[in-house]
């Protein structure tokens, strides 16, 4: 396969003490040398460090003083040689090193193509591939932990083991059905198949079992703040984000108009979507009725509803119980260091199941009792990320449940005695379902699509 | 002198594909050693790269996957040993690596400690050092031109030189007084001195003639756009922006308060400050009186001042005029493509020996002439950046006046007749104060400001 030389800024976009502009591909170790001053980069050893100057080839200008990355294929990220130049940082300088090496033949790599190049020439597979850009975008140390182990091959090993069992379920049939010398052949292999579709059918659903809490680790939990004005909605949300330090906000490229903010509860991320927008939600009910509420709220994974301790239930606050009924929602009763005038007895009832938590924040009381409630909402005891293998993306989820439907097509056939040749095409199909998620039978276009959606320069 | 090892994230925050933890200091290599499973770095040779992973020494956990530099004492930037660790990208991973490796005993590096270390260690000197973060903040190919320049030591050896002029003449006239053996002594050191004093001195001239052009390379134009409502404002700004590619947008840190746009235009940047403001300054005479306009208008570089082409001038028109007296400020005459009303003469006369511009800047008439003409207020022809030491710091500018002006109390005294001793007093202060340039002679408490403006992982 000839390929071309790819290159990309490497680093994000902003001052920093260093940039990277990297390149893959055969040319990439002659296209730096043309324009570093220094020793020889051909010659030298593979995976060492350079010092020198990025010299512009036609003016002799020296545009930057570097460090240069040599490493060649095979033993690199994409498996071919690579070059990583370390530039001093800043825009500028970082632009006029990728501007003259695009014009000596290297060509601006597409988003990803990096770990596309890496997946192609079989490095890593689909699901290691997903597991990078899950890293990068991770939020807290939770969801770190699952992407990483994603990444050192956890869910593939996993994969490839259950399609190895039915792949040999499979050829033990045709074998069987090739050569039936004896009588109880039929009978085994229809109770090969029963056993061995079982064993993987029970593995794919303990996957799924806790795909749910992988999706919220890796995407963070799209919370509401709502509650009649005065009742503490701003303070509730300045008590959350002051608790809880690690705090990402996500201004995503050079667009500054969508920002969220992380909040990291007890590993829980929570995703508080348009900060504005939960400040506004003091109306919402009043503006646009408890039924269009609802749908608004719908896209929320969890309501904070939070009641005043020291007012009586209003009117108000009935409809937005009506409102949440239903959802996942927390009670926070809020201002116990006032007098109590609200009827506990009577909010715990409208609950029913939901958790009711009675807070002070002026006091900071309360707090501890909230976020154990938040976390135990989405996670039964403490989140262990340990030895689990986290399902985490909605890709693999929905080729799991695909997975699990043909699987269970295919033990239906045995239960009702079909032939084994026409229980083996649903068997089949779960294996090829499977060889999606580590990218084995993935489409180009699928390929494609996934790895567009990577930064830049990875 | 025995120092500790620093370490700080050393790439911009944000989502990006590769991500950088710096170490230097005489632990940097054991310490990284104990989180990264992997070679022995502490038997590795220098100047390599060695793929492993970073692990969690307390629960052994994989953080991320990465590629460890080892460069070791004392070809490095610091001249201590160094490592980078380059993670996949992502700020959960990395703050954990960093995390990991200051609980292993390394302290977080203050801003600009590494390029301190550089100083400190006799690698760079004061103003290469500088150079780094112009380097770093640049936003023109130009502006980055002279900090390359200066990077690479131009200032640093034109200063040496000429310090090494003024030690030797000082050291002649020691001599010469101390041995006083022949009759025109006196009047050869005499001679001597006046004759060196006058060489620097026209030297020190050359270098703050064309200062004023480095500084505006280096900070941008100051620029604001006035002109009453409806005349084509926003449509001069939105032409500048669209027509002149290399735009930089500020976001320092994490505060989104200051936004600063930077226009390039043929290599001037312009830095439009406060976008919003300069959309509200068609009131700004109205509101705040001709007086205190021109003061917020003095602190702008260049003031864009746009009028009708196709009304009559009016009463605003005339106290704008009085408003940009004394400034720096070009007239666009804007809506050539409708019928003229404007009485073009009176502009020119009004305008005095400022341009006067015509444009239409629907249908993109004039841009060109405008863009000649904001270049050459700043700077006569082409900018050559080619062999001309710029000196573009204010901190070095001043500095240069200063010692400008002791040299000229010593030819004074030389003119006067003064004793040689008394002299010599005002040619040692000079050579003093043009050591602060290049760090020679500097205090510490400068040297610790001045590092504590860079950014953090530099």
């Amino acid at each position: 396969m000839t390929t071309d030389t790819i290159t990309a800024i490497s680093t994000p976009i902003g001052e920093g003490a260093i940039a990277i502009v990297r390149l893959s591909g055969p040319e990439a170790i002659t296209i730096t040398n043309e324009l570093f001053t220094g020793k020889d980069l051909r010659e030298i050893a593979t995976h060492t460090i350079n010092y020198g100057r990025i010299v512009d080839p036609d003016t002799r200008d020296i545009v930057d003083e570097v460090m240069v990355s040599v490493m060649r294929a095979p033993k690199t990220f994409t498996r071919e040689d690579i070059v990583e130049i370390n530039c001093h940082g800043g825009m500028v300088a970082v632009n006029k090193v990728l501007d003259i090496i695009l014009s000596k033949g290297a060509r601006l790599a597409e988003p990803g193509e990096f770990t596309k190049r890496a997946f192609l020439n079989g490095r890593i597979d689909l699901s290691q591939a997903e597991a990078v850009m899950d890293l990068i975008r991770a939020k807290t140390d939770k969801a770190m932990s699952v992407a990483v182990k994603q990444m050192d091959g956890r869910l593939s090993k996993l994969i490839t083991e259950l399609r190895q069992e039915l792949l040999e379920t499979v050829a033990h049939v045709e074998v069987n059905i090739d050569y039936p010398e004896y009588d109880d052949v039929e009978e085994m292999s229809h109770e090969m198949m029963r056993t061995n579709s079982r064993e993987v059918h029970k593995r794919i659903n303990e996957l799924l079992e806790v795909a749910n809490q992988g999706k919220i680790l890796r995407e963070g939990i799209a919370t509401a703040i709502i509650g009649r004005p005065n009742v503490g909605k701003s303070s509730l949300m300045n008590t959350l984000v002051q608790e809880n330090k690690a705090i990402v906000t996500d201004v995503p490229g050079t667009t500054r108009d969508i920002i969220e903010e992380y909040v990291n509860v007890r590993g829980v991320p929570l995703r508080l979507v348009d900060t504005a927008g939960i400040r506004e939600t003091e109306d919402i009910v009043e503006k646009i009725g408890v039924e269009r509420s609802r749908q608004v709220l719908q896209e929320s994974d969890l309501i904070l509803f939070v009641l005043n301790f020291n007012e009586e239930l209003t009117e108000e606050d009935m409809k937005l119980f009506e409102t949440v009924q239903g959802l996942d929602y927390i009670v926070i009763v809020n201002k116990t260091d006032l007098e109590q005038k609200v009827d506990l007895e009577k909010v715990k009832e409208l609950a029913g199941d939901r958790p009711v938590i009675t807070t002070s924040l002026v006091v900071e009381e309360g707090v501890d009792k909230l976020e154990k409630a938040i976390a135990s909402t989405f996670f039964e005891g403490e989140i262990d990320t340990g030895d689990m293998t986290y399902v985490s993306n909605i890709r693999h989820i929905q080729l799991l449940k695909q997975a699990k439907q043909a699987l269970e097509d295919a033990m239906e056939g045995i239960e009702l005695g079909m032939p084994l040749d026409i229980v083996q095409i649903d068997v089949t199909r779960t294996w090829e379902i499977l060889g999606e998620i580590v990218g084995d039978t993935a489409s180009d276009s699928l390929i494609d699509q996934l790895f567009s959606q990577f930064c830049l320069g990875k």
